[in-house]
């Protein structure tokens, strides 16, 4: 606890007296802080049934039981995967939405899978043992192996009932091995129309007032039967009120509050630049292939929406790193805690080289960031079928070892996952993957140069367009039943298969392996060690009451109902029913359902539908259930305002909203548009 | 000539003893600086052989007579739009190339005009004088008004015989009229296929070593015969030898070497991350509509490699000012002559105030930038027929003002160019200007957001796809005839249009014009005072011994045919032949036409093909001759080296190079790939 404010404006640049900023871990919620801000208790019982109530979704999301039979509440952008996997050219869920009458009709969602942290050991002192004294690359090895070993071995005292998966906070200040139950069956249950779900589509998005039905159930099954989960959040049928104190638990993504300059400027210089060129023009080449027929539009249609999503945030984020005099408060904070660890003979010793370690790893990034983003990372080749191909081919090579010595992706503890992506049997559209592939096959040219020996081993005398349709239409690997056949026979059938995707991504895997081993000695290694160190500057200096970086592990965050003053003008937190029809224009994305325009006369005009509150989250947190003080769900998050954005570097209080589904109208739409009563009377509701 | 070496450290930020540095007026070439490095004497004579037999092409290229008869050298790039026009879906000129085997047979280029520079005026006295003592607002004003009556005088005094276009050199810190010759009859002579003239295409574009064919023939016409033009350059057979001395005289369109600090952070916030933006997903749009049909290829191939192009030269200008190092040379520059004029009490005075004006327009210009740009400056309404809508509204209306009060762009002096192209009879595809229709209203209700003003009053409650097809289907200006119909019939039979898209040009031409004079007062007026004081300073401080920032007026400028170190190693100045048929795969973009394939036995592989130089030029020098110290014709500018891209912001010697096509490949090209000994006959040779 000492200088904890100090170190609170290390995070904060503009700081009321009490920010509501912070993710912050089960164990470390600022209870106090709470108590005397808002007046209400948050003890360890709260959190504890908070935390089993939650769920995390693999595909990158947060979801809420919602009945003790398993019934989760996420969004409906959270379902997108699972609705194109169900859908077909006769049969398009997204634009009509789903709703199953009785439990027999949910339908299974192929690879989807929902979990539930259970508990988590720190592991810190282990992993300090395993790497002291030992040279960056060396420690990243070892370090690396001690956590499979560590995952291995907790699954194993388990004896399979739980999922072990290592974490590292604070930027490799502590390390966890956190345990959840998985749910490898979950089914949908509804999802609203797209134009609801989406109302206002791209435009609308990360802006406020809003009027989205971003709203979907899964029910997760455990042994053919839906589990049970008595754990799970009661709603409260009114929502919440301007003011009220509320919570998000949840699994927001990745922030960056904790990156040094050098980091900072790579990302503004590098990372930004090539990936919002590189999207903004697979936007145009989906967009236009959308309008070649029907079917391409539905293959694409979310697709679309989710690269929008991207670039809004990423042009945002660049945004916010193009302001200097942000970088350059920043950047005092920086010289100040350097300063502060320099006038201290003891923590320069053990820290003062950490910021030039991470300086060394950036420069080694930037000199190899192109050719590893698009060789090693998949920038290059992009596409299911692709993925497929180098799963396999990895996959199967790294079988063959030691558990502890293989890449993380496939150790032991990771393989279920893996299996259950590679071998689920879901629809694949050819015609799809050659403009991905064919895209990211000429970005590889343009980015690493015509000349370049990775763009001569891949393309040879082909053009990318014609090299990608050439795989795509004779490779075999949309049968999953072939990549069964492959993953199984291991890495001497994957030698022998005649498969034009599977020799590629065999033909390439050497120079990605090298690629790859350059990156984790260069980078990765004096990056961690650099980190590990200014985290532990910063205990030292500042002590431990603050929160770790986002990195989709369970948080919670506190805050209240609150506007915003935009141009001198406080924006009201809610919105209601009625200006959603008076928005509408009959085109998408400003386009209504059927089902709203025919319910339109039996719905209450002054409903609150979607609402604003002071929540410090990011992505990862979409699904995330708003719970009140008493524990009983108010709404569903499901975006930020545009202020939000830069909440990846910084938190702005005065600004930084997050975007809920208000349950009133959660309720509402499902009893009076959909016809949902069973749904609605499975919930537990209270005024 | 006071301080002047002070002064170039300005512009320099990597300066040999001698650096090639500079794009000079013909006026005030450093002959002595020339004499010295090189040992040669260029002289007033040499310069104003040069001058005369430079031309300026009006859709923003150089291009140099080649013969007694009129014959124009340029590049083909800058043939595209005329070829273009020429061609149909039957006959396609750009994948063809084209070659007139007589006079006869030579094609008119709709809308093309070449103008050569005969004389100038310095009138920056006059300007002063009209502007002296007036708040900057009116200052402007005024400013126009007399640039506009000082041009329609030169008109007048040479009884039309010349076309007058006033010039602003050294950011406002003097004025000049500009006399040209114009020729408005303009006819295609030679244009080899794209597949050799853009051989590598975007990858290889900004590359070198090179081998592109980037050449075409243009005529000109006076009263239906080739016309007279004694001044022309002779060409040397064999093209230059490494190390000679070259030359470059042309119309680079524009640099930003003397931009303040605010202005570049401006591009670097603001400008270039929308434009990279907008454009990659333009192109990605492009890409995939070329991918329909046939005809759509047609169309849109050379604009995909125009938008390419734009694309490779901004991300290298934003990874220019994203150089934190460079950018902080700069600042360190401009705050050492900051501290200089405070340092005298006069200067002080004078030009003290000349950072913080240039600021308050920066800030202003910020505040309007996506407005006006979408708005007023086209960004949110792209395609040919609403730039002919908005033509023909704002151009009746300005022709009922008196001369001297109307924008700039519809003066009497403007006007026979803006009548030329708007009335021009040529094919508008009507697909593509949905594409771009379309295209650009999504972008504009993206960036001004769906709650715009200006976006409810263009949209109402459709959508853009939806708008854009209605428009452009039910507008008849594809029709020249309906376009002369309208512009001769004034603002009165505008108004009375029943026509689609002129309706929407009407509709928003108020909200557009207020824009646009919000521009002129709060961003204009003070720029430009700025911007002239901070030129002032500039020649009281260090002297007139400099070059202006490139402004699409003639200039010439000095280096030798020269390599570069590349990672170690030294990059060879020419190519050959060889390794064009070495590098060609089969396929776009390396792919060779038929024609080179049946000629290559006939082809020396040793001849000489691509040559950089350390020219100092940019885009506009597009077509420019590249010249001898003995005034001969030995290479075609077409492009730079990717270094050459930061040459917008500063001239690095040490890899800033400029790209030739050497006379010797072209002639062997001419006879023995193309058969065109007449063309060769044409010409003047030596040795």
């Amino acid at each position: 606890m000492r200088r904890a404010i100090v170190f609170t404006a290390l995070l904060f640049i503009s700081m009321p007296a009490f920010s509501d900023e912070g993710m912050w871990t089960v164990d470390n919620f600022p209870s106090d802080r709470v108590a005397e801000k808002y007046g209400v208790a948050i003890d360890e019982e709260w959190l504890r049934a908070a935390q089993l109530a939650t769920t995390r979704l693999e595909n990158g999301c947060t979801g809420s039981f919602a009945s003790p039979d398993g019934l989760v509440l996420t969004n409906n952008h959270c379902t997108w995967g699972c609705i194109r996997n169900l859908s077909s050219e006769e049969r398009n869920l997204s634009d009509e939405g789903f709703l199953a009458t009785s439990r027999n009709e949910e339908l299974l969602c192929p690879s989807q899978q929902v979990s539930v942290l259970i508990d988590f050991d720190n592991v810190t002192s282990e992993i300090m043992r395993a790497t002291k004294g030992l040279a960056d690359a060396e420690a990243n090895t070892a370090r690396k192996a001690k956590l499979t070993d560590l995952e291995s071995g907790c699954e194993k005292a388990a004896d399979g009932a739980v999922n072990c998966e290592a974490v590292s906070l604070y930027n490799g200040g502590q390390y966890f091995i956190y345990k959840y139950k998985r749910y490898n069956d979950v089914r949908l249950v509804f999802a609203p129309e797209l134009d609801i779900a989406a109302f206002g589509g791209d435009p609308d998005n990360f802006n406020f007032p809003r009027w989205s039905l971003d709203m979907s159930f899964f029910r997760v099954y455990e042994n053919d039967k839906p589990a049970s989960t008595p754990n799970y959040l009661r709603w409260r049928k009114g929502g919440p009120q301007a003011g009220d104190p509320v919570f998000i638990t949840g699994h927001p993504g990745s922030t960056h509050r904790l990156l040094t300059m050098s980091q900072l400027r790579m990302s503004r210089n590098d990372v930004y630049p090539l990936w919002l060129m590189r999207y903004s023009e697979f936007r145009g080449r989906m967009l236009a292939w959308k309008d070649t027929s029907p079917e391409a539009a539905r293959i694409v249609q979310q697709r679309i929406l989710g690269t929008e999503n991207g670039i809004k945030v990423r042009r945002n984020q660049l945004q916010a790193l193009l302001n200097d005099e942000m970088m350059a408060k920043k950047a005092l904070l920086e010289m100040e805690m350097r300063a502060a660890v320099e006038a201290d003979p003891a923590l320069q010793a053990a820290y003062g080289d950490a910021w030039d370690m991470v300086d060394m790893a950036v420069a080694a990034h930037q000199n190899m960031y192109e050719e590893h983003l698009f060789i090693e990372n998949g920038a290059g080749l992009m596409g299911d079928l692709f993925g497929y191909a180098k799963t396999i081919v990895r996959g199967t090579a790294e079988q063959e070892l030691p558990n502890n010595e293989r890449i993380r992706n496939y150790t032991d503890a990771a393989l279920p996952q893996v299996e259950q992506r590679l071998l689920a049997d879901r629809p694949i559209s050819k015609e799809y993957e050659k403009l991905q592939l064919a895209f990211s096959l000429e970005k590889m040219r343009e980015w690493l140069g015509p000349d370049s020996k990775y763009v001569h081993q891949i393309l040879g005398k082909e053009s990318p367009a014609a090299l990608a349709a050439g795989l795509v239409d004779q490779t075999r690997l949309e049968d999953a039943a072939y990549r069964a056949e492959l993953w199984n026979g291991g890495i001497k059938a994957v030698k022998a298969s005649d498969d034009p995707m599977i020799q590629l991504a065999l033909s390439i895997d050497q120079d990605a392996r090298a690629l790859r081993k350059r990156y984790e000695d260069d980078v990765e290694a004096p990056l961690t060690r650099g980190e590990e160190k200014i985290a532990d500057a910063y205990f030292q200096l500042y002590g431990t009451d603050t929160y770790p970086d986002a990195t989709f592990t369970l948080r919670v965050t506190y805050g209240a109902v609150e506007g915003w003053m935009e141009q001198g003008e406080m924006v009201y937190p809610f919105t209601q029913t009625r200006r959603l029809f008076e928005r509408a224009t009959g085109q998408r994305p400003f386009m209504l359902p059927a089902s709203w325009i025919q319910a339109r006369e039996n719905l209450d005009p002054d409903r609150p539908f979607n609402f604003v509150t002071t929540l410090d989250i990011t992505g990862g947190n979409s699904g995330s259930p708003i719970i009140a003080a008493d524990g009983a769900l108010v709404g569903l998050a499901f975006d930020g305002n545009i202020y939000s954005i830069a909440g990846d570097f910084w938190f702005d209080q005065s600004t930084n909203r997050a975007i809920g589904v208000n349950t009133a109208i959660m309720l509402e739409a499902l009893s009076t548009v959909y016809g949902a009563d069973h749904l609605v009377k499975e919930l537990n509701l209270i005024d």
